[in-house]
């Protein structure tokens, strides 16, 4: 999370549309494919067997512009079948919930959800209650509730606080295994990223394995601030939106990214901590200032049936699989290209958006102009 | 927190009620007085001047036992003048919100509230909604809300989650920095520690300084398991309540605690974590088992003006005032003493509670019987 | 570590000798016995099969009293065939080296070795040329040496240096599985705890485990401050050294602890951090001051066959066995009181040491007293 | 550090010549000039005021490539006038000593000094003896030296070890606040990045401050992999030396890389390691892989006077002064910016290097060819 004040000025300006845009696309369909591994059949975090995303989009009036997405690593009970995990913070100007849990024990226990920085109390509430209501949970008395967040206040009236346990819900009644729609919907309705509108993005990549292949996948919710750069070339200020101001200083705008990171190599928590850290190395390259005020996270998980923590599994010792750190590299590569192509896919899939700033005033944020990033691109 | 399934085996056991124990009293009346260093007037957490405190306890028919407890480190407006401080985690099984944030900026910009486990975050919407509400912060659009917890379901039908928000707003107007109610009130309302009846205690240490003296205040919420030592003797086993069975395991009980540590020393957000990690020595030394199951959390905070990040100091740099390393010794140990003794006054101070375990069967648990213990010190 | 400046008017003032002390012996001959757990039949970190320990001692003319104390975790290549492994740090005053890979990669490649502050890097780099000149190494050109010290410069002349790779190689080749030499030996030989003649102990457990039983070892290189005290009774001020002054402050003694676990149940690295951690608590009970100048650092490993990374763990996916986090509660309870007796009998088992203070005066540090001490037990 | 054998496969194909390259220049001069802030004078860390750098080269022979460099905070005693300092850690697979301590206290008393991975232990215990000779030092009996390295075998005889204490004290008394020698020089004389000749690199920022204004500058020893990329054009593959193999696989070259951070700003001990954390993105964008293998590491440090640890400020409560969170958004990304250049400056400055491989056999390792990296900027 971050901006503590609306930042009207840089909002303000920012009201002209890009005329003749043909329709948003994926990075790829443009030739941005960063990396040389290839994805997943479906470019997106559900590449990874059995993971789901759900939204909940809330755009209503004039002021309302924000929602839920829903991220769950497996379709079973979650809270009885964890899965290992590990947490990653760049800046942790933020109110990711769960995270000293998950750092202890190594696991996740419920859904990952996403919304707006002033709504994770609800959404935690929300997957409290859904957990105790699922069968087999009658005995919980304890939960660790995941709730990422970013700020989605530039567009959207965060002082209303209208996301309520309902939505979230229905964010994950919602969850698919298939195609994930991305841009501006879900947790990334009213975010903005660079200056141009921001929202969900995924990706994913195909690893050769020891045994077969591995899958990484990775979605995002960018809203965050610094100078864009597409496969390296520059971006940002030369494209700016029509009236924005020329950029006078490095780090002039805030913000935050979450990012998710599934994959079903059979990791252990402390190599899926390493490898949500590498996310931020996909975060650097896209031109990220990581600025005082971002809130810039990472989870990932493994959905690997020889390392979830079953009830059987938590009981006694057993055998895990386990992939070791020298061949842990290539996974590493992995989450870092596919974070850069959902990033990319969060900015190409989002389309402009009206809102209200802190004055009450109209504001538009346009979406990146992808024939123009294409075009400059070497 | 930590408790994920109803021990009711342990608690059907706890019956019996002792006959003729004398009114509760302090651990320091009778002669339990950690340490070398003197306490100050109040021996609790409001001697830091400017702390207050104040509890809503819940208990309502026969299976709602639970509470809020609320501390505000200064009567002023605490999001605009931030306080610097540092959280520590000796087992990070617990649900502790506002971590991260603390950790990269060093400051706290809310009251912290303790309750239990599954209603975190009814309390952190709370505390969003008071700041948002407070004069001043009409532009907020980012809060960080500090709540810890333990989990109360041995006495309370924690699954019912009656904690709300109203609750909440009530703890913090209650807050007052008087004498400071210790036992079975707020968070520490269903609370219990080594099987005996736990709940908030507070203590406080007077620690000369390089000019003038420093306070360091600390107050608990004690849910927690191990051996019960008092001043380092045995009580657990020995002094059990009729029928428990004799202990058959080392760690036989989970729980968990969450520690406040208040101080007018002005530290840097380092050596406030480092003051806020001494407090587990304490802990230990009352017999902790720091279990797997347990959250144990500590959060320090310094009150001094010269230290206090206020809108001016937030703009451009500035002098601040800074204990260095090599002072910190003394203020350590204060941290250490006061928790142990806060430990002790939290269970000398609690009187027995009834309540409903998970078969939905009356429990009681007792209250240490404090004249025993005294006899057994040597 | 921690002792920046020699604290000669501490020294000055343990002069006295007491008289008619009977042999030493273990605390536990005596009836200091803490927790309900029994140890192991050496009650030895060597009860964990295979670890093996060797000392070298440099008692030399008027002022070289110092040592090194080796820890092998087994008798094969340790770098070929690595142990999973976690490092706890209660405060990181200290020189320890190789920390921050055992956290990255959760394992340690050499075997550990402690000695006093200045002579850290004579170990590291003895360590370097014995690994590479172990058959098998031929190829390899990195090494993660693990040198752990405390400050022996009370007794010791530490700036001399004395400490050679010769020192180091000669502890490792005495290393031995059987009985531990404890006391005034080793990197204990200068060390100084509570102001009175501290240096090597050892102490272990057995813990039931899921399949048979788990053992648990601990040594510790003691050299710490605070107020002494055994099984919880204050021992420090009372039984101060003859002529030795009344304590005026809570913190006077500065110091530092190494605390090596070891243990053959198959752990995650994860876990042994946390068990690593728990050794923190023994550490309070004895009433370590954990002041701002000791360094006190814990580090775990496990031996058993089951999570040991040999070369083909290392080169692709491979089952490993895991202890499931809800199962590591006695195991932590097993570390924390191994790490109590062995403080104790690294106290118990020391004789008297002389040597020279800063101003090059004759110092002599007394054994704690334990005839006295015993008699003052409950 | 990483490389635990010698990659031999990759560095025999290495072997044509660059045959008619301009000399050797800054990135600069050629128009590679991250970010939209300016340098310094010197665009160099020596930019910092006080800030010496020294190298000592080591080229013997047919085997021996290597060195030390050593940077001086200051040119006053070290240990008595300490500056705050932070450490981060992108990948833990390497040797740097000192780091709890910094962490602990925020502090470093030594000069920082940069060698191969097999010579950290020498150049520590030199940084020792060095510190003991200080006049003003002659009751110091603690010494926290500051260690960091690279692993220099693909070029180096790295198990021959040949850096002594004499190379260590030659580099100290060599450094100057002047010009800084880049490329194969200290301790970047043998190492090697994107499998192009890489080594030491400088540069810096100059940040408008709250009062005045602020410089950061940055000194690199480059040693690691990935796929390089100048401002965002991708290099590594295309331009790979005449004979090498194509890349198949993401994460082919493992490697690490030391980053030292300087500031004049007045920064905390805490915006110190976040500032240090962002040299990461830097990192990131010149294409590393942050492979399993590669130690990462970044120190960064502040020379204002106004936070200098002096004796007078050690011993009592004092004012120091304090860049506050919210202005550190631009020093966040002078560091990134800096980082990015002074890797480039490592590569373009570098001159190839022949030495021996494993196997014994004459390896060269080219320069990056800059005209032809020029030519496919846009």
């Amino acid at each position: 999370m971050a901006k503590q004040f609306l930042s009207s000025v840089f909002l303000l300006t920012i009201t002209a549309t890009a005329a003749a845009e043909p329709p948003r696309v994926r990075a790829r369909v443009v030739g941005v494919a960063p990396g040389m591994l290839q994805p997943g059949p479906r470019n997106a975090i559900t590449d990874v067997a059995g993971v789901a995303v759900g939204h909940v989009t809330r755009i209503e009036g004039a002021d309302v512009r924000t929602g839920v997405t829903a991220i769950l690593p497996h379709a079973g009970n979650l809270f009885q079948d964890k899965v290992p995990a590990g947490v990653a913070v760049a800046n942790g100007f933020g109110k990711l919930t769960g995270t000293t849990q998950i750092t202890e024990l190594g696991e996740i226990e419920t859904p990952i959800i996403l919304t707006n920085t002033l709504s994770v109390p609800q959404a935690a509430d929300a997957l409290i209650g859904w957990t105790l209501a699922q069968p087999g949970n009658e005995n919980v008395a304890s939960v660790n509730p995941v709730v990422g967040e970013t700020n989605d206040s530039r567009l959207n009236n965060i002082r209303r606080r209208v996301i309520t346990s309902k939505d979230v819900l229905a964010a994950i009644s919602a969850a698919s295994t298939g195609a994930v729609t991305e841009g501006a919907v879900g947790a990334g309705t009213g975010t903005v990223a660079f200056g141009w509108k921001g929202g969900i993005g995924t990706s994913s990549r195909v690893v050769p394995g020891t045994h077969g292949e591995y899958r990484v996948g990775v979605i995002v919710q960018s809203n965050y601030g610094g100078s864009l750069r597409v496969l390296g070339t520059e971006v940002g200020d030369a494209l700016r939106p029509a009236g924005a101001p020329a950029k006078t200083r490095p780090s002039s705008a805030d913000g935050s990214i979450m990012i998710i990171v599934a994959t079903d190599a059979p990791l252990s928590d402390r190599n899926l901590k390493r490898l949500a850290e590498r996310s931020f190395a996909g975060l650097a390259r896209t031109g990220s200032a990581f600025s005082n005020g971002s809130g810039d996270y990472a989870i990932a998980f493994s959905t690997a049936l020889s390392v979830r923590r079953t009830p059987q599994r938590r009981a006694a010792a057993s055998a895990t699989e386990d992939v070791p750190n020298d061949r842990m590299s290539d996974l590493f590569v992995a989450a870092a290209d596919a974070t850069e192509e959902a990033i990319y896919n969060s900015l190409f899939m989002a389309t402009p958006m009206t809102g209200r700033d802190s004055n009450g005033d109209a504001v538009v944020v346009e979406a990146v102009p992808i024939e123009m990033v294409r075009r400059r691109l070497p």
